[in-house]
Parts: structure tokens; sequence; C-alpha cells
């Protein structure tokens, strides 16, 4: 495994887009060059990989022909743009903004769906999905074959890092007007945010849904490959920087065998299951670990079919960044 | 109605027994002589009501035979000597503590089972949910008729004042600490609350359901008088001072008439449903009001007969005190 392969970050600058950075150094992915860029904006500034700074580029002009994997952590608006110049110059795309269809580019999380990849044609197109996704995905992977899946209701718990930076600002701006008693001033979100709960995260179709809440529910069936499976997700932010704990119900078709769903949970790679009768947190466990945190694992109060848990993930890294990178060292290993 | 009555309330110098003095008080209630009582470490103390100071006394060797309705705000594990003691001295309870079986102290909501007094005797004891329950039976009751109910997700994020003062001063110091980048030093909790939660609050039983949900999942069957219903609940502990936050999942036996429930919530008492794409918040909205706040309404993306919707509420208040005032009520209207 000598080979090395040139990759690209689009949106370097973003949040996800230095965490990207990040762990392809963390995980000695086989980089032989890399190339940063972005809009004109932030086309420019340094940032550093392994010891180099690297200077970020303009996106526009850049020649990707010479490219085998580029990352797209801009914005899902130009992602259309973005997907058809990199299609003509037959190199593969693992896109984390969202912005194309299902169809366009499927969403994959290694552990829950690999072998879509054997259905598709080079260059790939890939998203690595909401992060709520990819981490539901992950934990049900190694479970999927004592469940059959029915229904599944989620309440995902947001940290204000899945806005961005200005999410965090805010929050931390909040938080210290209120504790010095200091009037508050809402800025980047229109209420108060610390010490508070948003129910409602971004922008509704009419008919009440968050567009973040119908993105979860669609990829959610495609990454599990069950589309008729019943999804109710609601997504809430909440007043911490980082890390998104998930509220999970799942109805199945049969009494549940919880001792084999524990022993799958507890030995399977990524996943980390807490102690029995503790609970995992995003702070005290998940933020900066590429695992994601299990617990609470019960049945039913009144239902044996009824299988609840609790998830706590690092938003940034398996969320978004860390499955993107497992997605390319997929393509690597098997199919580049 | 002029009328007046004889009250105790015991465990007043509680966060919920100050609430109730208070709404007491603001709602006119029609007393005549009220007794504040505690346990030996609190008695001596004096609290506020009417522009007068009222002394708080011991609770042992209290003769409750000339009162009319006693409020229990004291620890669940002495209510049931307490019940017996008003039930000799033929004296009406309201319990809060959730310390008496449904059998002993049926659980009411005025809003959802009033007529469950029609088949008690008198000394009534009753119990005021937890809660979730009041706030959620409150919201179901107005478009009970709409809803062929079948099942309910609920996911209960609380704020830290459900675990009373020790919960309010242990976000506000472990805050401060972190903003001041001096080390973190759990104390009342065992983690870090501030900027985090906890999927699971208090005492688990062998099955990894908190005692809390349990309690939650039979009170809401009693109260809604559905004993089929299945509910899955999950109560997360939440960086919040005042005001809980509920994201509910219904599912149904029919396809629902969402302007009809619409209709029907925006026109009941007690329930003030937000603006069409707005959203409810603790802070913003419900803590300090009587009214629970209800707004995220839609169905399922991909079910019609589900309904989904969020619930801010006052805890101290609609949750527990005021629903317990409201019992109150209903007894001296028709029973007393």
């Amino acid at each position: 495994m000598s080979q090395t392969f040139t990759i690209a970050i689009i949106g370097a600058t973003s949040t996800v887009g230095e965490t990207l950075l990040q762990l392809l150094e963390d995980r000695d992915f086989p980089v032989s060059i890399l190339h940063l860029l972005s809009d004109a904006d932030s086309a420019g500034h340094s940032l550093p990989f392994k010891g180099k700074n690297l200077r970020v580029r303009e996106l526009d002009g850049f020649d990707f022909t010479q490219v085998q994997i580029a990352f797209f952590a801009g914005e899902p608006q130009v992602a259309g743009g973005v997907a058809a110049k990199l299609q003509a110059a037959g190199c593969n795309l693992i896109d984390l903004s969202g912005g194309l269809s299902l169809e366009q580019a499927p969403r994959l999380v290694p552990e829950a769906n690999a072998d879509l990849l054997k259905s598709l044609r080079k260059p790939y197109q890939l998203t690595s999905p909401s992060p709520s996704v990819a981490v539901l995905a992950a934990v049900l992977a190694p479970i999927r074959r004592f469940l059959q899946l029915q229904r599944i209701s989620l309440t995902a718990c947001l940290a204000v890092s899945s806005m961005g930076r200005d999410g965090v600002k805010e929050l931390a701006r909040q938080t210290a007007e209120l504790l010095n008693a200091r009037p508050l001033e809402p800025r980047f979100f229109d209420r108060q945010i610390a010490f508070n709960l948003f129910p409602q995260v971004g922008a509704l179709d009419a008919a009440g849904h968050a567009l973040l809440e119908l993105r979860l529910v669609e990829e959610l069936k495609q990454v599990l490959g069950l589309p008729a499976l019943r999804v109710a997700a609601t997504c809430v932010l909440v007043p911490v920087f980082f890390g998104d704990t998930l509220s999970v119900s799942l109805q199945t078709a049969a009494e549940l065998d919880l001792p084999a769903i524990t022993i799958a949970l507890a030995g399977s790679v990524g996943v980390e299951l807490v102690a029995d009768g503790d609970f995992p947190t995003a702070v005290a466990d998940a933020v900066g670990q590429d695992e994601v945190y299990v617990g609470r694992l019960r049945t039913g109060v009144d239902d044996l079919t009824e299988l609840n848990l609790s998830i706590a993930s690092d938003n940034v890294r398996k969320g978004a960044s860390l499955n993107a990178v497992q997605i390319a060292e997929l393509l690597i290993k098997h199919y580049l």
C-alpha cells in the first residue's frame, strides 16, 4: 500500500474543511499532493498540514484532471456546479455539503452501505450524509441483522457548531452576557440560545418539516436501504458547543434479543458502548473522538419489540469529516 | 362563591412549595387560613403571602381535622405516612411528590380527566402527575377527539430546576467556571452539565428504564385513560435553568385532519399555539407563564397518520404547582 493520491479539499477554510485536513494528517492518509481550495474571499490564507503551511488557492480555474479525490466542504448551492466540473475532469467527489440529490451523489456510510460502490461508475460522486445519519447508520450497521426495522423516532439535539463558527461564538457571547447580568442582544440567532433550546433548526417547507429533517429522513432510508422505513425526526438546537446527542426509539417487527444486540454493539469498531447503568454525553465522551458513544440501551417499557438508545457523537468528526475520510479510505482500498 | 377554605402546604419551603404559595396568591384562591408546614429543619422560617409573613410550622403533631385541602410538596418517601394521616383526619390531599401509587392517589390533569373525581370517595387523595405528563395531557386534551392514539414517542428535555435548587446552582457555577477558564469541579452532578446534555435523569431499574420514565409512562396512560397506549419516553437533562421542552411524535390509527387539530389547539384555554413557521422555547415563551406553548405541528414526512409537535412549558408552574392548584380549584368548585 505504498500508493499515494492527489487530493483536493474545496472549502478548506470552513470548520468542516479544517477538520478534514486534520483527519487526513492524523490518519496518515496516503496523500502525495494536497490542494486546498476556496472561493476568492478566503484564497491566500495558509493552513498547516504535516508541519508545512499550505496556501489556499482559488477554486475558479483550478484544473482537477490530476486530482483523484476532491472533498467538497463549501456551500451547498455551488455543489452542483462543482460536481459537473469534477465529473468532466474524471475526479472522484466526496460531498459534505448535502447540495446534491440522492440520485446525483448517493449517501455513503462505510459501516452501513459500502456495497453501494459496486453498482456505481467512475468517477464516483458520493455524499457523506448529514451528521445524524452517519452516526445512526454506524450504530445500526452492526445490529441490523437483529432488527426488523419498521419505524424510527429520532430527536437529534444538535450542538451550535452545527451552524458553523458563528453559532459557537454566539452561544459563548450570549452566555457571558447573561452571567454578567448584561442585557442580552441576540445577533446570529433571532433569540436567546444560552440556557435555552430551539426545537427548530433552519428553514421549513410548507408542511412544517425542517429541510434538515427532510434530508435526514431521505438519507437515512437510502443508507439503510429501507425505502419503506418510517422515520420521524425532530432536530433541536441545544446550548452545547460541540457534540450531538441523539435520542432514538426503534420499532421492529419481532421481540428483541437484547443480549445479542448488546454483544454486537460492544464488539463493533467505531462504536463505544458505555458501561451498563452509565450514559454517554457529548462533552465527557464523544468530542474529539472518532467513536460514537452509545448507551441507555433498553426495550420499551410496554413493548419488547421496541429498542431505545441514546448516542453522543462529535458532530464535526464522525458526523461529517471522519465519515467523508472513511469514504475516501474505502475508495482507495478497493476502487481506485 | 364567597366560601373560603382552610389550606395547608406541606413542604412549603421547597421550590415547588414556594411556587404553590405564589400561585394561591396570584390566582386569588379562596383561602381562609393557610398553614405552612415542613420538617423540623425548615420549621421556623417565614414566607410571604398576601402581604403578610407566614411562619412555617412543624408537620409532626399538626392536626389536619380542620383543613379541607393539603398540598404535599415534600419528599416522596414520606408521602405514604402523610397520606394515611390525612385520610384519618378527613382532609383532602393533592400530592406533588409522586410518592403514592396510581391506586392510592390517581393522577389528575383537570383538562384531561376531571371526570375521574366522580368515581372517587372523600376525602380525595389525588396526585398531580410528573411535569411532562401534566403538560402533554393538557395539550392532547383538546385534540383527543381527532386522534386515535396508538403510540407516543417522547423525548423530554428537562431543565436543571427539575432537580431542585441544587441543580440550578450547579449549572450556574459550572458555567461560570468554564467561561473563566477555571478547572471544572462537578459537585451536585457527577460530570459536566454546562454546555452538555445528560440522556439519563436519576436512578434506573434493572431493565435500564429511568424511574422518572417509568412513572411518566404509567401516569400518562392513566391520565389519558388509554391502558393499551404504547409510550416510549426518554428524559434528558439539559443546560437550561427553567422550562422543559418536549419533542413528541404520536402514531394514530387514521389519517390526520391537521387543520381541525390546529383550530382546536389554537382555541383551547391553557395552550398557546405559536405562529405558523415559528417555534416555542422555554426561555422566550414559557417560563413564568401558566400556558404551555406548542409549535412545530406537522404530520410525518412519510406518514399522514403521524403527528409531530414540540412543547415548551414552565416545569415548576404548569408542570407541577399550577396543575395542583387547578386540581384544588376543581375540587372546591364541584366537589367540596
